[in-house]
């Protein structure tokens, strides 16, 4: 009952006025998300699904010089290798709403990130195919089940699972922040410790972002969800693919502006928090397809508002900086930026996976609102009538 | 309806006298595998799930020597690195029946295997999910979403795609063997290509199959499916986990045979066949273990029964001598290992992959038939009596 309570006071606090005219009639958009809300906390509803599968998007082929001997058990003379393309996973429910969300996880990170919580609960991905999205969780080139790569590397286990206990958020190690959104079940946190994995090759900008685009192109106009590291990837995705119809970006750190209108540096003590947030700048053409569509940007508690003698920390600082910039500067251009801080709303203790925390169904249902407010969560067949368009809203 | 036809024939190829019985007294459980059956090929009945999630299985946890310095931006010292676990997707169905399905893919593949095909259609994923099984795929360490390994590798990309061709049975590159139940669409090729991912890190018998037998530590006693090369890694599997409850294995290569029994060689002009088939031993107690469940092995069509000049079939025809070896040896000691070959039972033009051939829904049945044979397919809850199981059946 209080989880309902913070809900509704969350959604009241975003939306003010024009929620309080949705409530009043009644929506059945909004009783729906209750509704879906509710049982998905319970987990006790069934999920049903139309279709589901996966396939891999975009992607060259590498082929080796010479003859291939088709009797040899095994030789790279004249063969090919099938590589670099990214690799989707997709859930589409019964009458699915006309717009998929596309989901792409951060850096080191894979589609777990949008999966079951590492304490076991639903994320994101089945949140939202509960309230009727087709789904696309996605494994960026060179990563997780995308992992066959035309350009070798070497890897190296690096130890940092203290270092992200802080950049993530959850505190300062060994202490959790107090009120933060993580469970304190160990096994939350060796489980969370686990989602990650390391790159087959080497990663960049163009290679995740014309897969990606490919994808867009392929499965046709949706909408992209990025977290974290591919916040800075998906700005290019939109500016490759008009089928990006909005971005929602949690927590990134890194954005794009137009040539000559970089802003200047922000003051910190901490060169690595500088050079990740660095402005990267394209031309004002370029710049100007983001002004097409809606973007919001969601970022979550325990960001300090003065410089922290934690880098990890100073990172969020820094990013707030350089996230009102970017927002100001595609509004200042006609666009429709957004940037939303949790506790602003009243949700406090997000971390830095705010779509996996404690309270990812109060998180969902802003995100479920902003896609209702933008008109990017409409049902299919509106030709067909009243009668169908009832159906989507139940 | 042809598909229909030739799935009953299967059937009663395979069952005899057993499988009159049971199609004579109208069984309910056979009309709803007939009736799965042809809503899975059409694909339009939805799916219904009743949790689906992700999480991690065994690993270990590497750490740095040094201090933790929580300042630092990002430091290696005193930190740790979860790593080596394998990962696992499960779906698992409303009154799911008693025993889950765990699938692991083989050598240089990931959870694709078992997912949607080449050409998009329901792999044994849905498959089994549809006829009412949980269904556990995994990623095996230092493999795809399992890819955080905590000893490095170089990864170098190797061309094979031509050589693979043969080896799983699609024909002599370029040309398809007549009748292959493989798809001709250039992008189902191209798909097949795709679905292959480099290993993060070294891997051995013992990590894999002690990452496995934790896995079934902790969900219970369930079914190990495996292909090819995991195939090898099952037999320990079900050594070190008393959980694996019967062993269906598709093309395995690599076989176990009590100390002092192994077979002896067999002819072959290709060294790495004779390397790969080579007999491996374990302790007489060990191998016991594997004569308390029943194991069923699979093979497809296009092996040659003499040998070849094409190392890529002569692997699959000393193959076919060691498996009866294995199967014989199993049974010698007690044990209920059966051998099907595919074409016997009137399925003909298999690949090394039969679960995502075309006609993969009629392999599937296969399978429901020796799951129901063996008494794995039982429902749930045998105690709450004959309603319970006709719902099961239904």
């Amino acid at each position: 009952m209080r989880g309902a309570w913070k809900h509704k006071r969350a959604l009241w606090l975003v939306a003010g006025a024009a929620q309080a005219v949705l409530v009043g009639s009644g929506s059945r958009a909004l009783r729906a998300q209750e509704r879906d809300k509710h049982e998905g906390e319970r987990g006790q509803h069934p999920i049903t699904i139309a279709k589901q599968g996966s396939f891999a998007f975009g992607g060259t082929v590498l082929t080796s010089p010479g003859t291939f001997d088709p009797t040899a058990f095994v030789s790279t003379d004249g063969n090919t290798l099938h590589g670099d393309h990214g690799y989707v996973q997709f859930q589409i429910p019964p009458d699915a709403r006309e717009l998929p969300l596309v989901m792409w996880h951060g850096g080191g990170q894979f589609s777990k990130t949008w999966e079951s919580t590492p304490d076991g609960r639903e994320g994101y991905q089945t949140i939202f195919l509960r309230r009727g999205f087709a789904v696309y969780i996605l494994d960026q080139p060179r990563r997780g089940r995308a992992g066959q790569t035309t350009v070798g590397t070497t890897i190296t286990p690096t130890t940092v699972d203290q270092s992200l206990f802080a950049i993530f958020r959850l505190g300062i190690w060994p202490n959790f922040f107090p009120g933060v959104q993580f469970p304190r079940d160990p096994e939350a946190l060796n489980q969370y410790f686990r989602q990650v994995t390391p790159n087959t090759g080497p990663e960049t900008t163009d290679l995740v972002s014309d897969a990606v685009a490919a994808l867009f192109n392929k499965i046709g106009p949706a909408v992209l969800i990025t977290h974290s590291q591919s916040g800075k990837y998906g700005w290019p995705t939109a500016m490759k693919s008009p089928n990006v119809k909005a971005i929602i970006s949690y927590e990134p750190t890194s954005f794009v502006f137009p040539e000559g209108e970089a802003p200047p540096p922000v003051a910190t003590a901490f060169p690595q928090v500088a050079a990740i947030t660095v402005p990267v700048t394209v031309p004002p053409a370029e710049f100007d397809k983001l002004t097409k569509i809606p973007i919001q940007i969601v970022y979550g508690d325990n960001i300090p508002t003065a410089a922290s003698p934690y880098g990890g920390l100073e990172l969020w600082r820094v990013t707030l900086v350089r996230v009102q910039q970017f927002a100001d500067a595609v509004n200042r251009h006609g666009g429709d930026a957004t940037v939303l801080q949790l506790p602003s709303v009243g949700l406090h203790g997000n971390t830095h996976f705010a779509f996996s925390d404690l309270n990812n169904v109060q998180v969902a249902d802003l995100l479920s609102h902003y896609l209702h407010e933008k008109g990017l969560d409409r049902g299919k067949g509106k030709e067909k009538g009243k009668e169908k368009k009832d159906k989507d809203d139940r």
